[in-house]
């Protein structure tokens, strides 16, 4: 290894310092550059190509449940912020305001979009009259801003990329659907594309999204044991409707208030890839979203016929994978641990040994295993293993956040946890938001969810011992 | 038509106002709504979905020619935008300004991007060392706002949506070659993917990019005669890489200032789309970019048999085109004024006796011939069709825009021309600031390029009667 020691020994361990181990790999890993602008950082190809496939994965599926795509201002004028009470109370604290355009001072100061329900709703009081008209299945990809104190790259950001869908339905019953089947959305795409487990359940009352009746929540856990919110899902009943007037007349010609949901998945996910698979050699990216699946190293490619070979298999293996050649003039293990930082799924050296007996070198990003390959076999051997390379690493993702999941039936046992063990607690709750704010206050944990699939841990309320209601799971986040 | 007359009769005609005609279609058609944020409209799912065709096309254009996609800030600082001193002047007086976050007043005023060139550079300053890193092909798709004083939906927004690709290359010559090969791909996009014809050239000087040492264009021409910038492409040379520090050093050691291009598509080819091909029924969609390709409407639906016919044609159609079919209750006529109105390519109509028959009749958008076509040959008729009447209505804008493109030798012929026949005015230049000036304010027409086609309409400039360098198009325009 003495020849990738330069650039590998430049990466903090995550076991020494996780923090600066993540610092290291956003920048060294070429996802973000920061820029002189507050608390923004700059998407960088690769980082920006590994949302373009978040993006057509995502867009796909909410295409094919019927939602179509939209683009609403990114200003919204103050006072139709102020139409939903809680909604504005939620925002105005970390929004950023426009109070100039051009050389006049603007009348009414205008907001850079922290999330458009406010559009959407005023649009939709508009065009909607009957019940033939609904539901409206809406989406748009967008960046927002919200003005963040403390800020990281992907996980808190003051500008950040997402997608925000807001519908609307003829009954609560169609809404409260929609809202879980676009949450099972968020699961599948975490799961099947990201290879991160999720949980899946309810947010409390006191952290539900502002203006919300109901907030889901899919739940991720990180390689350092905080949690991630990953995506959620809301169930806004008829109280944006109603701060609105989107009414439409039913089949009896009666005038009723429209039940409405929304949902949004951000540039924040990338930051849970790179914090649950990555190590200390770099990221480890999920065959599925890579942007390059296999990276081709020549060996002695000053060698003749060496860089002809690597040219025909690049160009077979591009119908079948997302393929890069590298035949920089750097040496093969400067190269080795440049694509090894990117998180490159699978390594393919070819030198003239190699091409004497016709086969290939694979190496896998994340076991490291080296596979010897004819190279007649490259187009049935590299899709099989890059399905591979995903089950494994979800499998090795479950299995750290099993390990790092632990019951807790009194407040010691949940200290402990959080301080020494770290990572999930499942506890039963009595549903007080003074619990809730205890915990807190004790632990440092928040409430992540209240989980669809329940357990029961014990019958009492693990902060006052009163009787349980729900088992919830905690956990120090980001 | 009496069926029809209830849509149609909503819609002004062309000829007695365009720009009525224009606003009514962009209602009807639900390609935009209001909203109550100054100068700025909402893209409901039709013009999007249009919008998406354009984006993916060009997309995968600019990732052919080496492209990558990144995404920069939407907020810069106000010393940011100063260092390029042209460049600031002519965007400062059009910019929005966020002067305060949260609850704070911001020391410094950031503004919503008008265009990013100040982002790219600082980045680049930072991340470019050598001639190795060279060059850099980055793409952003975002949108910007430019501080409007009267907007129209597309044609001039607040806010609008766009591309804006900034390279940079080690040499001169690799710059302007960039700057010319991206405005082929704008002039490629507009003939293949939007049949609309176009004239490239270059900018004059007056009329050239804040900041740019030359400005390329493409310019379309629109039903009533006006001129519309349809794509433009800069060279900067080493402009903004002195002002930001963009050095590398060349294969020598040499410290080189990079030389710089940038490059811009927006949602404003959407109003040229209407304006080139709409006609008093409505919007008329070259069949490429269409979101729906095929309506297939049932006639006398609830006979037996006809709706399951219906969907067993769609199904087949989807495998070849994009097809919709729509059993509403609303009555034929009424479903064909409708899709009369958002111009789609091809209408389907199939009923009882055609199902006897074994046949269907397409109907075009463009020229509303009827055809009688067995429905064993719909998988190679309608891609056929689709095709046709992609070039018809290319020939058919090219017919159109050469018949409104006249030479002018004398001013008064000019005039006479600008006002009368109206379209673009071939005439000699000398090339003087002041001779563009003196025709603008006699005529209303400016220079819309410096055609690569050079004709010698005559040996003297059409203003003052000196010597002609350049054979311009001049015009009245968005």
């Amino acid at each position: 290894m003495a020849k990738n020691q330069k650039l590998v020994e430049q990466i903090t361990s995550m076991e020494d310092d996780f923090a600066q181990w993540y610092t290291d790999i956003v920048k060294k890993a070429e996802l973000v550059d920061y820029s002189s602008v507050r608390g923004c950082v700059i998407f960088r190809p690769y980082a920006y190509a590994i949302w373009e496939n978040i993006q057509s994965t995502l867009d796909k599926k909410f295409k094919e449940t019927g939602h179509e795509n939209v683009y609403m201002p990114m200003l919204i004028p103050e006072n139709l912020l102020q139409k939903e009470k809680d909604h504005v109370e939620g925002f105005a604290p970390e929004v950023a305001w426009v109070t100039q355009g051009g050389n006049e001072q603007l009348t009414e100061r205008l907001c850079v979009r922290p999330t458009s329900e406010t559009l959407f709703c005023e649009h939709y009081a508009k065009i909607v009259q009957s019940y033939k008209d609904l539901p409206k299945l809406y989406n748009q990809w967008c960046s927002v801003v919200r003005w963040e104190k403390t800020t990281r790259p992907f996980l808190r950001t003051t500008e950040f990329l997402w997608q925000e869908g807001h519908t609307i339905h003829a009954t609560k019953e169609e809404a409260e659907e929609e809202t879980i089947r676009m949450l099972n959305v968020y699961a599948d795409v975490c799961e099947n594309l990201l290879a991160i487990p999720v949980v899946k359940g309810r947010k409390t009352e006191k952290e539900k999204f502002a203006g919300a009746e109901a907030t889901y929540t899919i739940e991720s856990l990180m390689h350092d044991g905080k949690a991630l919110q990953s995506g959620t899902s809301h169930f806004f009943g008829q109280n944006f409707a109603k701060a609105f007037g989107i009414q439409f007349s039913d089949k009896t010609g009666k005038l009723e208030y429209v039940n409405q949901t929304s949902w949004g998945m951000t540039t924040r996910i990338i930051g849970a890839v790179i914090m649950v698979h990555g190590d200390d050699e770099g990221l480890k990216l999920p065959p599925r979203v890579a942007p390059i699946q296999v990276v081709i190293v020549p060996i002695a490619q000053h060698k003749e016929g060496v860089i002809d070979k690597a040219t025909e298999l690049k160009d077979k293996i591009s119908k079948i994978a997302r393929v890069k050649l590298d035949i920089s003039d750097k040496m093969p293990g400067w190269k080795f641990s440049e694509y090894e930082m990117k998180g490159v799924p699978i390594r393919l050296e070819v030198g003239p040994k190699d091409i004497e007996k016709n086969q290939v070198v694979l190496v896998r990003r994340d076991t490291r295993e080296k596979i010897f390959v004819s190279m007649d076999e490259l187009e049935t051997k590299i899709p099989e293993l890059l399905e591979d390379i995903h089950n494994s690493m979800y499998e090795a993702a479950k299995k750290a956040r099993e390990e790092k999941t632990s019951s807790a039936k009194t407040m010691d046992e949940f200290k402990d946890i959080v301080e020494n063990k770290t990572g999930f607690v499942k506890a039963m709750w009595c549903g007080d938001r003074s619990c809730e704010d205890k915990i807190k206050e004790d632990t440092g944990a928040t409430s992540r969810c209240i989980p669809f699939e329940q357990e029961e841990v014990s019958d009492t309320c693990v902060c006052c011992g009163k009787k349980a209601t729900k088992m919830v799971y905690w956990g120090r986040a980001y």
